[in-house]
Order: structure tokens, then sequence, then C-alpha cells
């Protein structure tokens, strides 16, 4: 069975409470419930980490030479500066894919920019819950086309 | 029935011949193909044009006014100066994602910028040209959230 | 009789479509109707175009080499980029305004940059249609004054 | 009867002494002349200043909230640097025009910058004296339609 | 009684061995017994935190939703690029103020940029150890504000 | 008695009648009042004056030679270009504060950077009226420091 | 019989009426004849376009798939921002020479740059008209290499 | 007689009591006699005024169309920034000299840049009072090959 | 006997995993093995940590109060934004190499710079694993030089 | 008969041992050898320099003032920031060529900027060896013009 | 008696002959003529040393450690980018003069940029061969004074 | 026996004599006897030059394709602009060390950019002259690697 590991990055658990109108009204346990249904779906087992520290977020992508096929990734803030998530996933060498629940390019000047993107496979931007949903797929058919 | 217009730029005409180990060995017909089979898998009507003029692409988007309740658009170079485009689909307020073949932030300095982002509603990168597939998914749930 | 060209550039023929509460709520229809009353009433003959393609303006631009004693244009979006307009401006060597319907520095930061206005004669910017009312009443004075 | 205030940035009081090449041969007189000449003929009652003084042209800004239905204002150098001009005008809330005599976009880089520009009604460029005249014509549709 | 969230960010441990010709000889212990007799006197409840990782800064934010009516903050070093600190400040909408014990304007071009300074009620800057204090009355007045 | 100068720059004699959503209904005149009062509770002598003009605001700095012991200063949008001011401030050292009404940094991006800041004791930004009352008190703690 | 395409980008056809003074008195129809009689003598079978639309520029960089085995091109006005036409380059991989009436790098400083410059086979810019004639030279020098 | 107008801009009043490490020892009027007297034994007369207002330094700059041969202007910190300032020089057409006490490039970086730099005749920097003094002698050079 | 606290930063960990081709085929337990023998060799008492979070080394560096004479750091990511690994560094006051395997100036153009480089003594960049050894003799020497 | 002076800048005297995937496999012997050969063959006479050093390429370019109608440099790596170099092109006032062996746009960015470019009559850019003798044959036609 | 040694900077052997609308039209000779003369009159012995190559100028400013009591240097262009000039004067610790022909600031943007300015002791610019002549009654009142 | 060429660029001759509060104050000669003594230690035949020449460095640089397994180069203020040092060391290929005397990250800003440094195989700075001494056992290590 194929093995998603889901991240999510800084200040994404108080999804709900943090501004609604960018953010959307589902909480933080509705989001990851259904990337766990959609997963079983598409046969993906998934697991899902949440941490507000840069460190954490590294040690779990670090973690996927032992376990995950794939990376989910929503980076949050460190998106826009962290090289040193940015090196760890280039390290690992796994199919990635950055999400982001809102269309950052239409907000401040300073989200437009990811130090991230030049690493990851592809990216999901703009779609709500709906872009973890969509990565799910996505990273499906990355696996695949590896194996190939 | 759902309508969903599928906007090729310039120079996606020569996919297959153009470099292909950038662009991946699917030819154009064959990627059209594949979206209109896709298309009616989901139980969307599609209609494809591709154009290397800027004025045509424009007048496409236009278009949406009398046919077409979503836009996929991958505006090939013109996404990183046609701020022309950018005016046209702000204007005709459709759903609208912007689709690139490869990480367009993995290569030139010049390829990470886009004018057209802040204005479409979402953005699939990277998966090659399952990047359209994963757009009429996409599509089909903006256009639903969007009747509610 | 004065000849003057009006030169509409791209998305301003979806005025009164388009974001109304930007652009107005006259349509493009009116915009042009009162255009030619105007011209009657200062003896000016009008000759109106639109095109979406910078191509097409700049063959425009061209043909006052032939008909036509001053251009009115609002280059739209091409404003900030089309150096080519910009060249054919220069090129055909007529006095020239250029207008923008609303005040573009009100707004996006891009909108601020004119590649155009180092070429024309002058610039009317901010009052709505009333913009290319003014500007027939400059291009006249502009006319007069070469001929002295 | 319709007030328009016409205030002269620094260095104006020297027309047609300085560089008459770029500015025109008419005298700073004869300008106010015309302009006192054409407000009547457009009913409209015009009180002209003229100050080197940064702070005398915010003080005079700041009269419009006694006299003066709209403001024409050629803040001459200080348009490229006056951030306290630029509030002044934002703060007395009047229908205001940015009048300048030469086409500042044609000239050194640093005068194609206007701070005052994003909260002014509108810009009229490059006219010489014309510039003023057909700016009253604009502040009389502009007092106007704020009168609907 | 009031309650407000006192939030050292990293190296501030270290104040009174740290540099104290820039800092000051007043030491952690003295700064943090300080704060906690004004606060006395105000009628103010303070908690003290100190941590020098971004991701345990982030959950005492995040802390506050369920104890503090207000933030005080020196984020130290994190102030110039935590993004990150940013979002959590701006997501649980407390009246929150960024203090710092010297000037940051008069040293290194670096200090004198806040991204977190967007987001904050207000900042108190440059009075060494009596900033803190100063911003304990600052904060009560905002709380009062806020439940007019 | 303690002396202590308090200057208003541009367009901050429009306090109430100037854009009351942003700065606060309180008028000028009770502002002013505030501040004397809060001086008489401290023991502080307090002058105060406004200039819309460059020159004067540094004339007044320079009064300080032969009274006052601190200079409170709002330098309004001279904040962000005056370097005359900023070398007035550093010339005739008094322990100095920069206020403002507003959180400057949540505003337009030029309104972000002082360069007034790097010669000042400290600043108080972001308590509306109340940002000139604390810097009473903090003008006190800094001129018995001095003293001392 | 070597074969290369001549393309004229946008107001090349004014050439001999658009500013004399830097592009020469030769007219277009004069330098395309010394264009047709250069290649019959250095046996090369000339194709010549000329077009004002991007677009069309492209469709024609694209024909070389079909018939040409080198291109000449001066893109105009579109060398400084037509990263589409580069891609055209880039796409059909033919020996490519950019050439320029006029030193480019001599004028404004918008002029110095070039988009396409980086996927050209080489440049040569500066001699008049005579820069085409020396650019058939090196084409069949660079089409003889590329068949060894 | 020659005429020359000494003119020093804002804080120059305070040399001797301000930074007097910087500036030097010498008290204004110390100053003032020296250039007096080194007028004298030149056979010059000279006139000077000191103002911090722009306004008031613009007017004495205009006022040499009726009085002086030529201009040493010192003008402090508008140096940097003062756009008017260069345009009243410009437009009086007069010989001009920019001084200062200090050398400016030895310290803050926008010390450095000077907008008035690009229309006077020439420079003296860095040799404390002496460079007023020198100025005087450059001054009577330029007069004599300007009457030549 | 000397001591000296050799700091890992973030990914450093997969040495040996992580791109070979780049950053060498030694595992980190081997790096690790080659610095204790290395230590023993020159008379250095050597601990080793690592870690992926920011805070975590924070504390390493300050924990030099009680133990270490000198610091021997690769900062890994961090090198290029952690302005609070920079202000420990300049906290604790000790003898400090900062260290890379690679030759950061000659990869992605983001890598040149380094925000930790202005505090420490010296830096040893290139050797591979071989840099870590050199930067012991280093730092030894500096210890001995900071005891005469 | 024609005198043609060709200057060779720093490290070109090592072609063929220099990285010769980029600068062919041509000798530097062999290059001049194919000038001098070419230059009989149009009727001119070459004189051929090479020097590491700044200021003997200034001497020989100033040597054009008693021997050499026309230029042709390949200043090397000077390109990108000898002004030196430069202002003597321009000060003998000849004919002149700037060359380069490959397509320097191709390669780094800094090799994408030539400060000598303003001032040269033309440019040959990428065709190796064959840029020198195109070079003679553009130089002739320069040298054949000036004299008409 | 006072040595001065006077360098000049490359291409400044060809004055008279180099573009005499910009440097005038008195020779090399001419000028070291006149500053022989000079220097005899003030009583200075003077020594005149002119180089196109950077290092000689840097040999030249060493031989000031064993005769020269202060430098008078015109670094032609060097003067933009010879941080190798810039660090001589700093190490060789003598009073130090920059002059300039022309007014540096009212041409080229690069030539705004003097490198070397910070570690000269004065600039003297603009006035002819006359800068050299005023500044060595500068050097005189330079080392006199350093003397005291 | 192995061979290293050392390479002292300019202005590091007044080794001893030039700010020595910087520098040290270990003489020239008494630099180079270390670096012999300690060559003498390691087998290792040392040759050292300098010059303040950019010419005579790259000749030097050149020398290595005949005598020197590798070069330890100081290249002083040429650091920062000499593309023509980088070149020649690309060229010659052979392992290459970068020595700086002094932390150059913490001092001026230019001084923290090496254009050299891309092509060198390693860096150590900040170690006095002890630099050239650990270089000297870094260029062995190099030496013996590239022979395996």
């Amino acid at each position: 069975m194929i093995e998603v590991l889901v991240i999510h990055g800084p200040n994404i658990n108080l999804l709900g409470v943090r501004e609604p109108d960018i953010y959307g009204h589902d909480s933080f346990d509705e989001l990851n419930r259904k990337i766990k249904e959609r997963g079983k779906q598409l046969e993906i087992e998934t697991r899902i980490i949440q941490s507000n520290s840069e460190g954490e977020l590294i040690d779990a992508i670090h973690g996927t030479l032992t376990w995950g096929d794939a990376i989910i990734i929503n980076p949050g803030a460190y998106t826009h500066y962290s090289y040193a998530i940015r090196d760890a996933i280039a390290a690992v060498r796994k199919p990635s894919i950055e999400v982001h629940l809102t269309n950052v390019h239409g907000r401040d000047e300073w989200r437009r920019h990811s130090v991230v993107a030049p690493v990851v496979s592809g990216q999901i931007i703009g779609f709500g819950t709906e872009s973890y949903l969509i990565a799910l797929q996505a990273a499906k058919t990355l696996i695949e086309e590896s194996h190939r």
C-alpha cells in the first residue's frame, strides 16, 4: 500500500479559528478527517503531523527515509524563508507536493515567493481544504510514474 | 452539463517536438485526447483552443461570457508578462485555474514569477500532462461550490 | 477638417461588463457614441478602433501615416510593457495623447509605470469616459499649435 | 458659483525666465491671466497662489476646508518627494487635479515618479499652459458629478 | 483581573551577560522581577516565558486563546524574519505590543526592519528594561479600550 | 520642574477632521488639552507647537538649546524623508521620543521607513492620542536617568 | 541549397520613414532587395517575412520545422520582453542569429537587455543594413559546421 | 566688483555647537567673518544668508536674478532630497559651487548622494571651513571664464 | 585541556545519504569519529551536537558559557537567515569558526550570503570533512592567542 | 591599405588550453594565423596584440592615434567592469568592433553586461574564432563608410 | 619645502586630444606646466606621474611612504571600481585630494559613484584644469593643519 | 616534492606598515619567512610572488601550467571585482585556495562579496598570517586527494 506523509506547518492547527474569511470555516480536525477518508478511497495509507517548530518539521521530513513514499507539505509561513526545510526536502529525494489553502499570489507581496518551490515535484494552490485532497491523487500519480 | 474552456498558450502546440527532456514525450494531440476523455468521465463538456497570439488568447477568454463555466489556462511564456491576459481573466469573473506542465520554480529565475497568478482561483503546477487532468477535477469542485 | 484616430487597447471592449465599480457603468458603445458626438461639436472627424492584439494596435498606429492628424490611445494593460507600441508611436511622429479611464496611480503598483508615456505628447488620466472627451479638446489644441 | 483653488509649487514663478525651451515662453503673469479668463468663461471663481515653501502649500490646501470646491495643483519638484503635500490633499477630501506643463515622463528618470498621484482625482500632463485650462474644465466636471 | 502574557525571544535570557554596553547591566531575573512588580501595581496578572525556539514562541502565542488578554513580545532576532511568528500574532487577534530594549533603528541596517510590526497594535522601542514596564501600562489601556 | 517640548508635524492640526477612521475622533485641541493635563500630573512643564513647515520644525528643535529638557515629536509625513529634521535632533543632543498616532507599519509601504528613528532615544507607536501621554512618562524616565 | 528564413519584427516595415537619423535612409524594400541579392551570391535561398504581431512571428519561427536551415531575426522591441519568442526559438533548435540595425547598447537603458540573446547562436549588432548581410555569411558558416 | 551669494542650509547655524568632533570648533559667526575677509582680499562682494526652510533657500537662489554673479551653497541635509532646490539652481543659470564642511562620502550611506550635484558647476568637499574660502577663489575663476 | 564544541546544523545528520555527489560519501558517524580522533591528536577535548532545531542550536551556543573554549559550527541552511544564531554567537564571545563542507560560493546564489559570518572569528570553506579537522587546528591557534 | 588593430584581452592566450568545451579546440596561434590570412584576402593590414594587463590594453588602444584605421577588440573579462578601457575606446574615436568567441548571454549572469558596448560601433558575438573573421569584413565596411 | 605627488590616472594623457568639448582644449603638457608653476608660487615641490595601469598607480601611491607629504589624484575611470587604489590610499595615511576635470555628477550615472571618495581627505570637482591648481592650495592647508 | 605557488595581491607588501590594528604587526617579510618554514615542515616547495598589477597576477596564475601543483592566493581588493583573475584561476584548473588575513565579512559591505570564490576549491578566512599556514596544510590534502 502507498504511504504518504502529510505535514502541516506553523499556525495551521488554528484552522477554523484563524481569519476564517481567508482560510475557511473547516476546523483542523475536520481537514484531517477528510484527508484520512480520501486516502482510504485511493488506497493510500496516510500519516499526518503538525508542528510550529521548524526543527520538528525537518525531523519529520527526514523520517520519510524509513516510512513514506511521498510527502504532501503545507509549510505555512516557513514557505517564504526556510532554506533548512528546502534542504531537507531535497535531501530525502521523495516525490513531494507543496500545498496551500489560499491563493498565496493574491495576498501580500512576501507571500508570493516560495523558497521551497524549486525542490518539490509540484504545487497545488488555492482550493481550500480541497488542495490536500487533490494532492493525494497527484501523489499517487507521481509514485506510480516513478515505479515504472 | 458543465462547460470548461481549456486554453493553451504559445509554443504548447509543439508538445512532444519541443525539448522532450523537459516537457515530456506526449504529443499535443495526445494531450488534447486525454483532456477530452477525462472531461467525459467527469461529465464536463470541454472546448480546447491553442494560439501563439496574445490577442487571440484574450478573445478566447472573453468568449466565456457566452460559453464556459470555468477556464483552465496554460499561458506559456505569457505567464510572465501578459498583464493584458491577467486583466481579461479578472474581467470575465469565472472560476479559473492556471496550469503548467513543469515545475516552473525549478528552472530559470524569470519563470518563477506569474503575473496571472493573483487573479486565478488556483494553480496546478508540475505534474506533466496530468496537470490538466487534475485541473478538470478541481474546476468541477470550484463550479459546484460557486453554485451553492 | 481635423482627423483624430481613437485607439482602444485590450479588454476595453468589455466596458460596462468589467468590474463596473472601478471602470464605471457606461457601456463600450455608449463611450464611442459620446466620442463621435463630442468630435462633431469640435469639428473633428473621428475614427475609432479596438483590438486585443498588440500587432493590430501597431498596424493602426502606422495607419496614421495616411489618415489621422493626431492619436488618442488607451493602451490598456499594454501600457505597462509594450515597447513595440511605444516604438510605433515614436515612429509616426504625430501629436498623441495617452488616456486612462481610472487613476492608474491609485491602484496596483505595476499599473503606475507606463512605457508609452515618454513618447506621447501628453496624458489625461482618471476622469472616466470624460478622459477621452477632454483628450479630443487637447488634441485639437496640439494640432493647431503644430500648424503655427 | 464654483470655487477652484489653483496652486503653483516651487520655481513656477520663474515661468518664461526658466529654461524656455522646456517650459515655454509664456510668463507667469500671462499664465495666471489666462486661468482667470478661462475660469470666467466656465463660470468658475478662481483663486491662485504660488509658493516655494512646502509648508505654505500645505496651509493653502488646508484652506479649502473653508473656501474651494476643487484643487488644481502643480506641485513642481515637490511632486516627487512631498508625502506631506500628499497627506494634506488626502486629508481635505476635495476633487483635485495634478497638472504639469511638460511631459515629465520624457525627461529625467526621477521626474517620472509622483508621490502625489495616488491621492488626486486625475492628472493632466504635457500640454504647456493649456494643461491648466483643460484642468479647469475637468474640475467643473468632477464637481458636478460629485453633486449628483 | 487583567491577564498579560510577556514573551521573551531568543538570547534575551543572556541579559546582563550579553554585550552590557548595548543591552544594559540589569540581569534577566531582575527584569522579570520588575515586570511582576509593576504588574501588581497596575492590577495586571503577568505570566512570563522565554524560549530560543521559534516553534515554542508560536505555541506560547497560541496559548493566549485560553489565557491572556494581551501580549507583550520582544521577538529578539526573530523580529527580522519570522513570518511564522507574525502569522501567529495575527491569528489569535489579541491586543499585542512589540517591545525592544534598545533603539533597533540606530544599529545594523537589518535590525531596522520588523516583519512583525504590521500585525501588532503598537510598539515601544528603546527605553531599556523600562520598555516592558511602559508596555504594561499601554496594554492596560488597549484592553480597556477594546472592552468599551 | 522638568521641561518637555511637544512638536506636531504637518497635517496633525487637522486631527478629528482628517480620515477619522484612521486617526480617531479626538480633535487637535482635545489632544493638546490631554497633554497639558497629563504633564501637570507628572510635574512636567509642557510647551506645544505645530507647523506644516519643515524649516519651522527645525527652528523649534533648535529652540531646546535654551528651553526644554526633552523633545516629543510626531514628524508626520516628514518622518519618511526629512534628513534635515534628523540632523536637527542629532545636533541638539536632548533625550527625544518619536511618536505616531497609528501603527505606521500596518499601512502603506513608504510609511514603514523613518529617517528620524536612528537618532531619537526611543519610539512609541500606535496607541492613538495615548501615544503622546505614554511618551510624557517615558520622557521623564529618560531625563531622570541622564541626571544620574 | 541552404535555406535561411529572415524575420523582421515590429515597426521595421517603416524603415526609411522612421527616425532616419537613427535607423538610416535605406527603405525597407531596399533592405530586402539587398538581402535577396547577397543571398544569391552566397548560394542561400532566402525567405523574408515581417509582422508587427508577436503571434505571427512565433508562427513563422515554428515554420522552420518544415522549411529553413537557419533563422536570422531582428525582433525589434520584442527583443526586450518576448519570452514567448525566446521559447519558440529554443523549441525549433535551429542555428539562429539575432541582428540589430543600430548599437542598442548606446541608446535607452531598456534597449540594452535582450531576453532572446541566451537562446540564439550569435549576435550581429550595430552595422545598419549591413548587419543582415554579415548575418547571412555567419548563418552559412553555422550551418556548414553543424553538418560536419 | 564681483558679487557672490553664500547660502547656508539647515542646521549650519549651529556650527561649533553641533557635534564638534565632526564639524569642527569654529562657530558660525567665525565662519562668516572669514568668508567676508577672504572675499575682500579677492575683491568679491559677499552676501551671506542662512535658513532652515527649503522655501527660503529657493527664494534666495531666485534672488540672484537681480543680485549675484555666482552662488556658493552648502545645502546641508537638503543636499540629499531637495529636487526643488536643484530646479531653482538650474533655473537661474549662474555659476554655482556646492560646498560641504566634511567629507560626506566617509559617513552614512545616504550622505553620499547629492541630488543637487548634477546642476552645479563644481564641488568643494571636505576641507572644513576652508571649503568656503577655496570656493570663493573658484567662483572668481568661473565668473572670469564666463566673461571671456 | 582545551575544550571545543562542534555544532552541526540542520540536515547534516543525513551526511552520506544526502546528495553524495555534492556532500561526499563519508557518513555522519564517520565524520564525528574523525573529529574525535583529530581532537585527541591535538590535545583538544571535543563535544559534538547536531540538531535540526534553531532553538536547540542557540541553547547549545549558550552552553559554552559553562563548557567550551571555542565553537566550531556548520549552521547548514540557517547560515543564510538565522539572525538569532548570529546573536547567540556574538553574545557568548568565544573564538568561533564557521565551517562548510562544500564551496557554498560555487552553488545557488542564496547560498553565497552568510548572516553569521560577520560575528565569527574565521571561516573554513570547501574542504569536505577535512574542513572540520582544519578548523580544530585553527581553533587551537585562536585559543592560544587569546591566552597570550 | 586599410590598417586594423586586433586586441586580445586577458586569458585569451590560453585558447585551446582553457575549457575547450566552451572556447573550442583552436589554439591561440591558429586563431592569429587565420586572422592574418583573412586580412590578406580582404586587403587589410592586421596587427595583433594580447595582454593580461588592463593598462597595456589601454596603451594599445591609444596607439591607434598613430597606426590603425579601426579596432577589433575582445576585452575578455574586462568587458564587464573596465570603464578605463571604455574611456580609451571613446577617446580615440575610431571605428571599433567588440567580439566574443562564445555567446556570453547564454552563460553566467555577470557575463551578460558589457560596459564597453555603448562606445563601440558594433558587436559580433558567439561564432567562435569565426567572430574575428566576420569582424574583419565588418571593419572594412565601417572604414569605407566613414570615408564617404 | 612641502612635497606633493600629483597622480594622473588612465586616459588623462590624451587631454586636449580626447573629447575636447567635455575635457577642454588644454593639452596634457600644458596642464602639467601649470601645476609646476602654481606649485612654485605656493612653495610646493611637485612630482607628476601618469599611468594607464592600476598596478603602477598603486606603486606610485606606495612611493609616498618615502617621498610626498600629500597626494593629489585624478583616478580617471578607476575612480568608479578600483578598490585596490582605495586600499592603497588608506594604507599610506597621507592627506589626499581627489580631483576631476569635469562635473562627474552631470554625466553618465556610473560616473557619479566614487569608491575612492570615502578614504580621501577632500574632493575638488568640475573646474577643468583649475581643479588641480585649487587642489594644490588645499593640499598646503591640509599639511599645515596636520603639523599643528 | 609538492609545488605550491603563493600569490599576494595588491597592498599586501605593506603588511605591518598598513593599518596594523586591522592587519596585525607581522611584517611582509616575516609572513613570507613563516610560509617558507611551514612549507619545509610539510615537504612542500613554495614560491611566493607579490604584485599590485592585475595583469601580473594573471601571468603568475598562468605560470602554474608549467610549475605548481596548487595555488594559494590572497587577491586583496581584486577579490571584489577582478573577473579576469577569476577566469585565470578557472582556466588553469589547479587546486586553489583563497585566503584572507582578516574576517572580510566583519568589515565594509563591499568586502563581503568575492567574485573569485565560485572558482576556487576552498577558502580560509580570518586567522591573520596563520591563514596562509593553514592553507598550506589544506593544499597538501587537496593535492593528495586529486592524485588518488
